[in-house]
């Protein structure tokens, strides 16, 4: 069957808050630096207190990839859940106007459209404090069938993992691509989801996945080791590709007995990290579905990755598609 | 009596929908390009529909020039009707977390808290779609007297004058000015918002308004004339002060007799023109309440109006004290 999608990504329908603060504010306020912390609606209400004036940008991981790769002219879905809310209809207009496809039904009245509290740090560093309210409801009934069997790739963030019901739903999309005979895509989103998941996420990735995304530090954690090598020889047939991206020292592709490793984009001013490994996944399953080699796939996650991190905010701010056709050719 | 505050503004309290379109939109969509046009809900809706990805950050004309203030150092006060809806939390939040004193109740229900859909095309113009929506339920029983009575200046938007209930504060406001032997200063917003209340605004002007904000363009439309040294004549010795901003040819402040003219300050990258005016005043404002030469007030305006229009949102990006403190020494 003719696909209908380069890719359908399932996700945590977030909004992000964006302020700049110093790392003192990271100190007081008991934050983990650089990672994903969950927090429930009181942690949430206190902690925005105490921000400075923010911006106010949907994000959310998935969503921010399936942006991308409708940024770079791809035929992008998503499922993911809002509240019927102002968020969330903030939500549903940006990735919309972006060109994905999404039609999840919002929830009605409770718990509001989920919201990310970021602090972006002078070295650009974002530190992530998530409040996943309606999330929390997205369930398997929310999986479409056939959005799922039409499209050549799935993609699906690791942080999905941490509400049951999300993990349902998560499983039950695999089901489908394996019935429709499609590609698996898991992103390990973060070292502490990693942690919270390890044994989990290993079956999975064994039994199911078939293009895996992770940074480094992530893959590491996964095999609970400090060396890059011992966790790439874990890694190593295990999918058919997967792919470890590394911030500036660029990233490594794995496929079958092949390695390629690419470098990373050039860029002036590194202004906010948010959504770097979001865009790579866009750029390289944009690349992987038009037919490209793994090498050209990860240039344009790169590509991708340089633009959204040269600005606030985790979605493109400019055309990618434009940005490809003037590095690439 | 000593004052409590520097400034204290009232204005309509807007969230900013920013977003970047071509030309052809403005024109597919007839917009009036550059000003500042009021539309209703279902307007809103239409439009909001048709752009692009967005982002929200807290706006208003005169909220801006309260947090350019807050930003400079200075003690600034707010007065708005926001609705106690998500936006009308963002609204709040940010103008707090700046440090403005912001305590008007909050609308209950309906209508929500203002935005203004703006489009920033990519000659860095930007074109303001409001839809008022709790705006139109500020009225005088939302003027603090404590609060007016004990700021050096009071600062009103010209945009206030659209609504019958918010000319009632405004008028309210400018009777505990003159009581307390305060200032009463008036920017007069846009040129479609002075054709509208043009013969109201040449009244206020000679009777109350101390401190007159003005471009060139709406001065020119107060005057009918398209000469700017016509209605610099017109204008001269109806306020103590009147300042008139120019964009990249700087701006000219009469003072009695005085002209003074203070070149724009140099900018790399103009990136999103909105809130360059509010940005203006809150710079001329803080210099005025701390005792500065008008020529010194207009080169703190153009520093931090500089600021704004080097990145998308009309409030600062970082600490216009520090920015000020670099350049003047």
């Amino acid at each position: 069957m003719t696909a209908t999608h380069h890719v359908v990504g399932i996700g945590n329908a977030i909004v992000d808050v964006l302020a700049h603060a110093d790392d003192a504010f990271i100190r007081s306020n008991g934050l983990v630096k650089g990672a994903m912390t969950l927090i429930d609606a009181d942690r949430a209400d206190v902690l925005y207190d105490r921000m400075g004036p923010a911006i106010e940008i949907s994000g959310g991981s998935c969503g921010n990839t399936m942006a991308g790769i409708a940024s770079l002219g791809g035929k992008a879905g998503y499922i993911g859940k809002v509240c019927d809310d102002q968020l969330g209809q903030v939500f549903r207009h940006d990735i919309r106007a972006i060109g994905v496809d999404f039609t999840t039904p919002s929830l009605e009245g409770h718990p509001p459209t989920a919201r990310s509290l970021i602090v972006v740090t002078p070295d650009a560093q974002r530190t992530m404090n998530t409040y996943l309210g309606a999330c929390v409801e997205l369930g398997p009934e929310d999986v479409d069938e056939a959005l799922i069997k039409g499209a050549q790739v799935t993609y699906l963030e690791g942080y999905l993992w941490d509400k049951d019901r999300a993990k349902q739903a998560f499983l039950k999309a695999g089901d489908h691509v394996r019935e429709a005979g499609r590609r698996l895509s898991l992103t390990l989103s973060d070292t502490f989801c990693v942690d919270r998941h390890r044994d989990s996420f290993k079956s999975l990735i064994q039994d199911s996945i078939d293009i895996l995304f992770s940074n480094e530090r992530e893959l590491m954690a996964l095999y609970r080791t400090d060396s890059l090598d011992e966790a790439l020889d874990a890694i190593r047939g295990e999918c058919e590709i997967t792919v470890v991206t590394r911030s500036e020292k660029g990233s490594i592709v794995l496929e079958g007995a092949n390695v390629f490793e690419v470098p990373a984009e050039p860029i002036d001013t590194v202004v906010d990290t948010t959504g770097a490994g979001d865009l790579f996944a866009a750029g390289f399953l944009y690349g992987f579905t038009t037919g490209r080699h793994p090498a050209e796939c990860a240039r344009i996650g790169a590509i991708a990755a340089a633009e959204v991190i040269s600005h606030m905010g985790a979605r493109p701010d400019t055309s990618l598609a434009d940005l490809v056709q003037a590095r690439l050719g």
